[in-house]
């Protein structure tokens, strides 16, 4: 590669200490002109840039126009959206909407998203989510780029994003969770997309006191949603669950490899806490702290496959269950001791191991699973708990645990045999090495890291290179910006010696809980949709319109407006409809140009929609009011973008 | 400043051509050891970059700590929201929820902010809006830091922004607009905020049909809210409105300094164009685009609010108007035609000119406001327009025209006596002399630049250095992400003799129009709530309750739950009631520490709320539904956070 450089004048233009130069001191600023040359030095005296910030700025300054290496799929948590961030440049692309309604993308707004919305969601008018952990679908350990999942842990669902359009297809939730953290998680070929319990609430639904009868009624579960990949849904009455002792389970993740077929889970609750702080009860930061080891439970999944199909089964709220007898007797469930407040739970690359971070604890633990294997094969328990699930000796089924520091968390991994662990309590990413469990380095982050991801750290062939701590304060990070502060996204080079931040993000919306970064080129999105294409179910619109063929129809259910738009106007644009009559509006974009978005909102109605090129989309309202609505195109897509539109005219009755 | 330099062996590692060793080649990629040294030439060299390209990585990276220089304030175009990027590093700090309800803010989930959406809203349960033009309080036509205003284009509402903690405090609408567009833009010292119709409805409501009422009942307003700065609200009761033709007015701008007092808008259809393409008319593109001429709208606001104390005024729609015939005959409404498709109108900082921007024409139109004055002084009219507004002849108003190119939509100025006007159709930024009416420079943007915004860029002080580029396509500059593509603000270098871009940041969600950009260290907001503080009415909340003092009452109008949260519980942690009780939550967090926010989120109430340190707030909901409900902190706010947890029973009746 030939380099455009002009010569050293301009990296060392201003430079105080001249190195070459037999030690003669040019002065200071000096710059070729009256503006800054915006030579290196120079700006680093202007800006009071070290050395390391100009390696940290190169490494991630990415030009108009350059495309980034990976794309991280982050949670939004209470937002209810996902966050799609380019690496390194540390930009946030998009946010995709899944559980909130968003009207820049029209989501929530128009019949098809709507209905999206409502579906499978308790009955009830939800307006937000907790979406908690990403999944990104997988061939063989790998991610495809092809589909996401996410999870409700508020309201207890899984959402199905497309990778072909970045948009939400599919809502689906159970009877049987009351709320949901380790979700979503997917097995290797993404057969099944795994949600599970946190707070245990009586099992199949309906009420019962936790006073008397948390032990008995009160359950949580392990849903396996099956995912139909050529349909890119899920199958709900193919999917089935594994009934759970209430002991709060926490996260998850699935065995591949050498641990294919199973999958491990948290929980941190073996004391039964349930709160009643004001009931004579400790709360349960401290009710649920109580004891020394919860239960890591390894779940062979295949196993409980087979029971299913076998029929061995109970239909509890709509869903096949394996109960827990039938769970702990077939060797589906089993449980191994894990220290302290338990919280991460990952599976290396190769799937021989599972860490565990304790939260109160100072030590990663490195589950072997060879050696669990052979225990429970060998039916080898160290005693059964209260509901008669059996236990494995906790030395017996440990490769050993790394002294890792104050509130370990998470673990990923990279490509040389390293491991990466968040470590809350001492603000840090702890580095070691997977092979003598030795920590080789440690980097400050800013400040309390929850989650942390790599690039393509959690699969079978993590890359290295790239690591992003998710902070969860930012204190003096930033500008101030009032009372509620952005978290702190920061990326962290692994291809140096020790590990060094290279970038701050501020995430000004949204508290991301868990990320994935995968490689950029294996996404492979649409640049715009087939003509008429209704953008949820990814078919042909039965009211698709062509240009042309605009009109206005009455029947007996309402007014219907087949409408089209294109740079710059509707057609028709003008509705006239008497007060009281439902109006459906059928609005096609013709546009097949790139980026030739265009929006639809009328004034008062709380209608807008958002119509990407070839999109059909249907808007329903009663034109309950009377009078004149203007009505008009909300995306800045022409010239005369602002002359595109027109008038609802609701004559009155 | 000494530099912390370890000579010139790190700028030039890798570098091909060494330049003071006597031409002797030094191996490309040559690091110190087996990782990259991060050395400028070497990182140039892997990641393809520039020297144009370090100096802009350099002019914007902003290392971990260090602040931002300026803030710029966007408006979320249909996201309804407001975006805040710092600059140089073009960061998204923060998006304030105003019009759309915002899950991770809580906002529209508690009693407050679900009263706030509600107010002033037509009557409607609007969950959206059109944000289009923030406009930052001034004091002496400069910017103060206290407060931001924003219009709703789409229900046609006005929000006020408190920047003391970065949160909505007011929304106001009134029954003249059915739309605006110029909104919101303020008087210099912030006595009122401006809000313009854009298009036409039958003037204070009712229905007309357009086809023979359009001239006789249609008409736009600019209505002048009147902001009570010490109560940090706009006094509804003493505001007042101008009616206006039904020309669909556009943009508009506060006149300051030599122009203090008068006001300027545009409009877009003198030929009273209303649509009607399948009822034989043009669309409005066209419809609108036949008149070489519109008019720019010259108002004296001083002299509006003399005649409305005085009492000439007419109640419509519960406001003050003054009517269209008085505007005309007391010389508060005087008009001036301005050439084809006129959409951007800024005043010069000194207030001697207004720059008109024409949509379809080549130039900008640079008025006198001097030559205007006198002309409407000496009641010089070249004519009246159909409404009896008085019309002063074009040639003797304008100081010149400069010749732009193609599609000049808005301008902004620096402080070396430069403007800057947005090219849509050329997609560039050209510069210009406002001493001689020259371009001096052209930016290529990419693509569609709509507004533009610099540093201070439209006060009576501007800063120059930073200029955004708010461009509405974003095409090929970033990785694809589906056909709904972000918009791209592209940050431009004002500081070299040529202007460059230095950045390009993608947004993701919402499509900004607008943008102020603010010196950072103008503002000051606060860390923390006062104990027990109410965010909407910044006042102590007669709910807020102290530590010691949780209790549950029941009342005839249900259970009220006095809860506080502190890390890492609630108290009481358990809430029973029985099903179809009304539920009144009084929570507030006791913590006073910065950025130690707690949320609070009940499963499938559709409950969920932020509350920052000191805050607290109402949550109001009817127990519909028996059974248990995990209640817990959605805010990931210490080591025990997951264990913040507890349970809504609800019995059965």
């Amino acid at each position: 590669m030939r380099l455009p450089l002009s010569g050293l004048g301009w990296l060392t233009a201003g430079l105080v200490v001249a190195a070459c130069s037999g030690g003669k001191q040019s002065s200071a600023g000096g710059g070729s002109g009256p503006a800054p040359s915006g030579g290196v030095v120079e700006l680093m005296k202007a800006r009071g840039l070290s050395e390391a910030d100009v390696t940290a700025a190169l490494k991630t300054y990415t030009p108009t126009g350059k495309f980034d290496e990976y794309l991280t799929f982050a949670s939004g948590g209470h937002s209810g959206q996902v966050v799609v961030i380019g690496v390194p440049s540390m930009r946030i692309l998009k946010y995709i909407a899944v559980f909130t309604p968003e009207p820049w993308q029209g989501y929530g707004f128009d019949d098809q998203t709507k209905g999206l919305l409502a579906s499978d969601s308790h009955g009830r008018n939800l307006s937000w989510a907790d979406t908690h952990h990403p999944a990104l679908s997988e061939q063989g350990g790998d991610y495809d780029g092809k589909f996401l999942f996410i999870g409700d842990k508020a309201n207890a669902r899984v959402a199905v994003i497309d990778l072909a359009d970045f948009t939400t297809k599919q809502i689906v939730s159970s009877q049987l969770i009351g709320s949901d953290h380790g979700a979503a998680f997917v097995t290797p070929n993404t057969d099944y997309v795994i949600e599970t319990t946190q707070y245990p609430t009586p099992f199949g639904g309906g009420f019962a006191d936790p006073k008397t009868e948390y032990k008995t009624k009160y359950r949580g579960a392990a849903v396996f949603w099956k995912f139909d990949r050529a349909k890119g849904r899920i199958d709900k009455d193919a999917s089935f669950a594994v009934e759970f002792p209430p002991y709060t389970q926490d996260l998850a993740d699935a065995g591949k490899l050498a641990s294919d077929g199973y999958a491990f889970f948290n929980s941190i609750n073996t004391e039964l806490s349930w709160g009643g702080n004001m009931e004579g009860n400790p709360p349960m930061e401290s009710g649920s702290s109580q004891n020394d080891m919860d239960y890591l439970h390894v779940v062979n999944w295949k196993k409980a496959e087979e029971l299913v199909k076998a029929g061995k089964t109970e239909m509890i709220g709509g869903m096949r269950v394996l109960r827990l007898d039938v769970a702990a007797a077939e060797g589906v469930l089993t449980f191994v001791p894990e220290p302290k407040s338990p919280h991460g739970v990952d599976v290396t690359p190769d799937g021989q191991d599972i860490v565990v971070g304790g939260k109160l604890d100072t030590h990663g633990t490195v589950y072997s699973f060879a050696k669990m294997k052979a225990l429970i094969d060998a039916k080898k328990y160290a005693g059964k708990d209260d509901f008669g699930v059996p236990i494995l000796d906790f030395k017996e089924s440990i490769r050993g645990q790394v002294e890792l520091g104050l509130g370990p968390l998470h673990t990923v991994y990279d490509n040389q045999g390293f491991a990466y662990t968040s470590m809350f309590l001492e603000t840090v990413v702890a580095k070691w090495s997977l092979k003598d469990l030795k920590v080789v380095d440690k980097v400050s982050t800013h400040y309390n890291i929850g989650h942390l991801t790599a690039a393509e750290g959690d699969t079978v062939s993590p890359d290295g290179k790239y690591l992003i701590a998710m902070n969860k304060w930012a204190l003096d990070r930033f500008n101030k910006v009032g009372p509620l502060l952005p978290q702190n996204f920061q990326l962290v080079d692994l291809t140096t010696p020790k590990m060094t931040v290279l970038y701050d993000l501020p995430i000004g919306l949204g508290e991301p809980h868990y990320a994935q970064m995968i490689k950029a080129d294996k996404l492979a999105p649409v640049d715009v949709y087939k003509p008429g294409e209704d953008a949820v179910t990814s078919q042909l619109s039965p009211n698709a319109t062509e240009g042309g063929k605009e009109r206005i129809e009455r029947r007996p259910d309402g007014v219907h407006v087949y409408m089209t738009a294109i740079r710059s106007h509707f057609t028709p644009d003008v509705i006239r409809v008497k007060e009281g009559e439902t109006v459906h509006v059928h609005l096609t974009n013709l546009e097949q140009a790139y980026d030739a978005t265009h929006g639809f909102a009328i004034n008062s109605y709380n209608v807008n929609v958002s119509i990407e090129p070839g999109e059909a989309s249907d808007i329903t309202f009663v034109a309950d009011r009377a009078g004149v609505f203007p009505m008009y195109c909300t995306e800045f897509c022409s010239a005369l973008h602002l002359e595109m539109a027109g008038y609802l005219l609701v004559e009155p009755k």
